[in-house]
């Protein structure tokens, strides 16, 4: 009988999941499934599982994703961007997704920072710009236009540091690493929060080009429930 | 000739520009200014001082605050939940302000977990419900509701954890540290964003009281450009 797979993930389709999917499944391509694999459970957000008590006691916010490590004794990782550096921490032992906080903290910490302004800015906006632009029972000009803006505007912020670079972190033109996993699955559903192309951002629509280029990447976002 | 301060602060009086401030004075008093002090550079955000070029080189998001370690070859740090963390790396040498990621690994992640609570959900959502409660050019009840009741809830989430706490992370009843300072500089101008009251939350109210009481606080809060 095999062991239990060290990670157990929480998650539903959405971007927010696919950052957890897709980290978890590079981690996978790049160490094996001997050393790091893991269980998904769905939650269906539409039927407000995540809402449900057990599950509050897991996350009191009632999001996806969450994480258990099995191998930590059940430890309970929620947020996107600390389950991305827990995981780094644990299971990128050989640091091939980020940087090392002791050996290498500047590049460190501008992964960190990096996480942040996609986390208080790339998500919640796109959030809200989806929200009006494609669900609100009411149709809100004002909120459309606002949000649409804002979006554009943290589109073009990326366009700035991508300028030169592949990846937002490292040196050179950077390694692909926890920062770019956690905004380009934001970034790469433009169109469905209401920004229909990147024409206006070349440095962004190649460096999403490329993140959709990797298997990993492909996998992480593709999972399903089963029927 | 004494030799600079370690900490070049760029800051305005916004409750993103308090959680730095805040967390500077509170090292301050706990390691005495020999150790750290910080000078402090007022960016007017009425006068979009920050969309200058010369600060969009510091930070292309164009937000304060941002920080200018001198005694680290002049390394920039953004987006305020990077700032608390490296601040508390680097100067906070005691973890008294928070948990040390080899040591006290599952504290640390907490801390890091409700960082990214507060940074994608209360600071960003009062936000939204500040302009839309108080500036926005035209009245639009479906976004006032929205984003007030996401406040409340937010709020709602924080009340569950503070149950039988006095901080939000730590052993017992918790331990003041960056995570509180976080998030209790946005919650404790609720009333500014559209929510008369905590009473519908008492272990917020209480926690709101209990960091307000601190003179470090006070002191971080109340910074203002000289006249």
């Amino acid at each position: 009988m095999s062991s239990p797979k060290p990670i157990l993930l929480y998650t539903w389709k959405t971007p927010n999941g696919h950052k957890v999917q897709v980290f978890l499944e590079e981690l996978k391509a790049a160490y094996g499934t001997d050393v790091i694999d893991y269980d998904v459970e769905f939650i269906d957000i539409s039927k407000n599982i995540q809402k449900e008590d057990w599950f509050i006691k897991l996350n009191p916010n009632g999001r996806i994703p969450v994480i258990v490590d099995r191998k930590r004794d059940n430890f309970v990782v929620f947020e996107t961007g600390a389950i991305l550096g827990y995981l780094q921490q644990y299971y990128d032992t050989e640091n091939k997704f980020g940087f090392d906080v002791t050996k290498e903290p500047n590049y460190f910490s501008e992964t960190v920072q990096w996480i942040f302004f996609a986390h208080g800015g790339v998500g919640p906006m796109q959030g809200q710009a989806a929200h009006f632009n494609k669900f609100a029972p009411e149709q809100i000009p004002y909120a459309q236009k606002r949000f649409t803006a804002e979006v554009k505007r943290l589109y073009g912020v990326l366009d700035i540091r991508l300028a030169g670079r592949d990846w937002l972190v490292g040196p050179g033109r950077g390694k692909y690493s926890i920062a770019d996993i956690n905004a380009v699955t934001w970034v790469r559903i433009h169109a469905f929060t209401g920004v229909e192309t990147l024409e206006e951002w070349p440095n962004v629509k190649a460096w999403v080009a490329r993140a959709n280029e990797r298997p990993a990447l492909q996998a992480g976002v593709s999972l399903e429930p089963k029927a």
